[in-house]
């Protein structure tokens, strides 16, 4: 996979034929244990180990690499004042969720993470506000500047770790340099835009980027009182989620106050003569008034280091790396969003520039400089996941429409509406797509939102993934069942029974989208709603359909199409009973009859009432 | 495994070599899916399906054989008068979490499934009130009663399934016929309980039996008012956990106001002259005043009909069957409470009476008796949860004592203490313990207990089992991460982290217990706590314990024991810093160094402060 070398750096280490067991080793018996250590040669000098970026992968390197080597000389090295921050939480720092700055920055017993407590608690030399600007790999040398002082400096390393993060993409729109143009990428950042918040500065917003931090930023700047729009530049808003659950998660921001924008980029922002912002313009010429602007358009590896270096970039932009985390330098190591790694699904190389990856990565790099080859990272299944008001989306794996972008063709999905726990526990409603291979029956890719707990089901699947489990194993799990938690069957099961039924043929399924399409072209098709009278006066599509409760099906399918070629489709409120008609219209001769997946409440186009 | 027949039925199908293809099934190209179901000799004339037993495997078997084929003749024969009822929700329905008795026994779309549901709905013939008497296999006929009537018929059957569940085990005690002597198993039962609390019947309550329906009830009865008391017969309630989690979690019980009694069981139920239970005396001769004794000592399956008809049992005192849910008799599937299945871990035959995997069971059954073979249940990891108060209780798979009771020796566990979501979101405490074999890292254990998100957890690890993952595989795994729903190194990893530390030789762990007995026993080991003085002042063991902060412990090294083998053990809050402490002391030449897993968050007994 990885064009890197793979000898574990071994041909690197300043070995003097000296054998030491690893620092913190105990005496064991077990003969079979795979997992001990095996005695690397190592020097009897302190090994030098450098690490080039404080936020997350960086630290997590430099501590897991004291753990591992209590005598070695560890330096981080941060361009910022801060270290280790929890920069996924700073939506909800600016939204006011928490006030007290520190909780980003500190350990969860409360100590703030600077250099002293580097210093002191693990014995790491934190340089902050500290600039890397070179590497001579030659010279196993890194220079650094103070940036305050301006003042330059060169520090040996014996393996160097960089973890140099990424960059927030900046829209190529005149106007970019305005006081309110902002990002979320920093802890300035985040101060900048909890002001805005505290201190009023705000009546209108604009969040460039319709993704996944889009969203959180719009809304931490909505809870903090400010009318936002999300203006997104392609036609579909979160691109990871197929297009109408996307459109589900649409609606349901427009119901707690921002507007969305799509097909439509920010062409310039527009200010005042004292350099303030007052507004953006679209591409269409469409102006919007706002005092802020937040960019989230997505990140960009910081690579310039590492290029500079001649260490060896990926086809999708990040450092390459093998699964040691080692590039193509083995003395070096690379982790976080800087880099670009496996997918275990495709083989492919992908970016995965999110907290946890970079966590799990740095991990991996701090036990490999010191005992180089001992751990590894085998790559990403790519799950996702973001808090939107009162909706989580959350996916792992691929999408439908990224995997026949791929070429993975020989699909089938499901998708499904239904509750996570009980109504008599007060459940709230999941929907969900899974997303299979047709030969193999492997789970290739799951996708769930709503307000109901999305959190576990795609962790549960993740873990699927992660198992090349298929269909036929999720179909029966064994998962933790009482009302407070699960239905009988839970929700990734059902989803999984109905994906199973439609890979034996026992159920066609068409999406609310190709519905609505036949709708909107007059389609011949008989479209035929399975509730309640008592639940149709309630709430209906209006799309032409005939209500005939299920229960009633069985006696009235006189009032069908005789035809029995021609196209019926069946829905009620999550197309559980539609698929229960849809097997007796089956039985009884019709030959093309179709399921509305996920019902009623997946459709995400307007409703007669 | 099993010793039942495995060729599918097909021997006993009354084919007349037509060949029919599956009601339901459609046209469909690819040829690689093997999922797509093989065309089966079937009869011309309509199956004759018969289910005995109508709560939760019988219907969900009756359903989805009604799914499979529009044409066959099925009957449901129900002892009780309702069916299909959630009767995991009936402590909830107790305990007032809501109101609507209705809710326990309606679909989703709100249709109480009564006969007339069942006969409009799903073409099923349901007989309420209904007991099987005799089921005569070489005749294929089953006898039933009408219980009001007495009046008993015969129906002829193709394929049997049998649902028959399970009973309360009930104690061998005197004044088990007293008035307000109850179990928690039927909706009259829960009728029964319900009007307790509605109608303030009980003043005190006894909870006969510690275990997981048990404390349901507990906690029921509690809401209800009622002074509560749970009596255990052995030495540990919630006998799935390990001993030294079980306490913690009746320490968070007696938080919440009922005692807990352990090591001594129901002697003698008390009555007055009316036959009204006034209270129960316990084997140690102590009297407990109470209105109301719930017994929860656990469930025995009901096997009668079975074993009358010569029926295959299994060792575990089931009714044996083979994947496809097939008994002995190849025309009779059994499902639910009243088989045994097996464990994906062990290969053994387990009883796994849990209405998820009755539903699932079910299913596979109600596939089989239309076409047999086709579906398959290849058995559960003894996956389990429940709410007891604020805690949530979990386990999937073997605990350890579980784990060593069968045998299996050479394996790891790692217990930690965590937050399951970041302070600043309001992170809520978890402890949890992994088990692994050490020789594969095959994961085969995990319990997961406290006030945080445990559901998603031993859903993340029963995947996992159920996809023989190793530690390393959950070392690294992609999970969905954003503050409201995780820390950037979810608790399961950190879990998996740990205890590969300690398969790796780079930690020894001590329990919770293990330090406990050490200090009752006065042992000779020096004890370190590797908190803050703020922290130490706040709260603290008392056990003899040094404090020395983790930050200040390279330069206090001499005030340890200089003897390098004397046994020293760390802890800090939750042992993360007791760990970074370790490392630094083994390094420094001590050989004898252990972690106090979980730290003082899992420390379940007296506290100094």
């Amino acid at each position: 996979m990885s064009r890197c070398s793979a000898d574990g750096g071994l041909s690197n280490a300043a070995g003097e034929g000296v054998l030491r067991v690893a620092a913190g080793r105990l005496p064991r018996q077990a003969s079979r244990n795979r997992y001990l250590e095996r005695v690397v040669p190592m020097s009897s000098q302190p090994l030098r180990i450098v690490v080039i970026g404080g936020s997350a992968a960086g630290p997590k390197a430099a501590a897991k690499a004291r753990r591992m080597d209590e005598f070695a000389d560890i330096t981080l090295i941060q361009r910022e004042p801060d270290l280790s921050m929890a920069s996924c939480g700073f939506p909800y720092y600016v939204g006011g969720t928490f006030d007290d700055r520190n909780l980003l920055i500190c350990t969860p017993a409360g100590i703030v993470r600077d250099p002293n407590f580097y210093g002191k608690a693990k014995a790491i030399k934190a340089l902050v506000e500290t600039e890397a600007v070179r590497i001579d790999r030659k010279a196993h040398a890194v220079t650094y500047e103070h940036l305050p002082t301006g003042e330059q400096q060169t520090i040996a390393y014996d393996r160097l770790v960089i973890a140099t993060g990424a960059s927030p993409v900046c829209p190529n729109a005149p106007g970019f340099e305005l006081e309110g143009v902002m990002t979320l990428h920093s802890m300035a950042d985040a101060d900048a835009l909890r002001a805005v918040r505290d201190e009023r500065k705000a009546a209108k917003a604009i969040v460039v980027g319709g993704g996944l931090i889009g969203f959180e930023v719009c809304e931490a700047l909505r809870l903090a009182g400010i009318d936002t729009t999300v203006v997104e530049k392609t036609d579909q808003i979160l691109p990871f989620l197929d297009r109408e659950l996307a459109k589900l998660v649409e609606n349901h921001v427009r119901a707690n106050g921002p507007d969305i924008i799509v097909n439509n980029g920010v062409a310039e922002f527009l200010g005042d003569a004292e350099g303030k912002l007052t507004g953006v313009k679209l591409d269409n010429g469409t102006e919007l008034p706002c005092q802020v602007a937040v960019i989230a358009v997505g990140v960009r590896p910081n690579i310039g280091l590492a290029v500079a270096a001649g260490i060896e970039i990926g086809e999708q932009g990040g450092i390459l790396v093998n699964e040691h985390m080692q590039t193509s330098d083995p003395d070096i190591y690379a982790v976080g969003d800087c880099v670009e790694c496996k997918s275990l699904i495709t083989g492919h190389q992908v970016r995965a520039p999110y907290g946890d990856i970079a966590n799990l990565q740095g991990r991996v790099a701090g036990q490999n400089v010191i005992h180089p080859g001992s751990a590894r990272f085998p790559g990403v299944t790519q799950t996702g996941i973001c808090k939107i008001f009162d909706f989580t989306v959350g996916i792992t794996g691929l999408s439908e429409h990224r995997a026949r972008a791929l070429g993975l063709d020989d699909i089938e999905t499901a998708t499904i509406s239904g509750l996570d726990i009980p109504v008599f526990m007060k459940g709230k409603l999941l929907v969900s797509k899974l997303i299979a291979e047709r030969g193999s029956g492997r789970i290739i890719g799951y996708q769930c939102i709503g307000p109901g707990d999305v959190s576990k089901r795609v962790a549960t699947v993740a873990m699927a993934i992660r198992g090349q489990l298929t269909v036929d194993d999720l179909v029966n799990a064994d998962l933790p069942y009482a009302p407070p938690y699960s239905l009988a069957l839970d929700h990734v099961i059902v989803n999984a029974q109905v994906l199973e039924n439609k890979l034996a043929g026992r159920m066609q399924g068409i999406s609310v989208r190709d519905v609505k399409l036949r709708v909107d072209h007059e389609a011949d098709c008989f479209i035929l709603d399975t509730r309640s009278p008592v639940e149709f006066e309630e709430t209906r599509l209006g799309i032409g359909e005939t209500l005939i409760p299920l229960g009633a099906l069985r006696e009235r399918l006189g009032e069908l199409p005789q035809d029995k070629d021609k196209e019926i489709i069946l829905y009620c409120k999550i197309s559980l009973r539609g698929y229960e008609g849809a097997a007796i219209l089956q039985a009884h001769g019709w030959r093309n009859v179709k399921v509305m997946e996920g019902g009623i409440m997946a459709w995400p186009y307007p409703k007669e009432k």
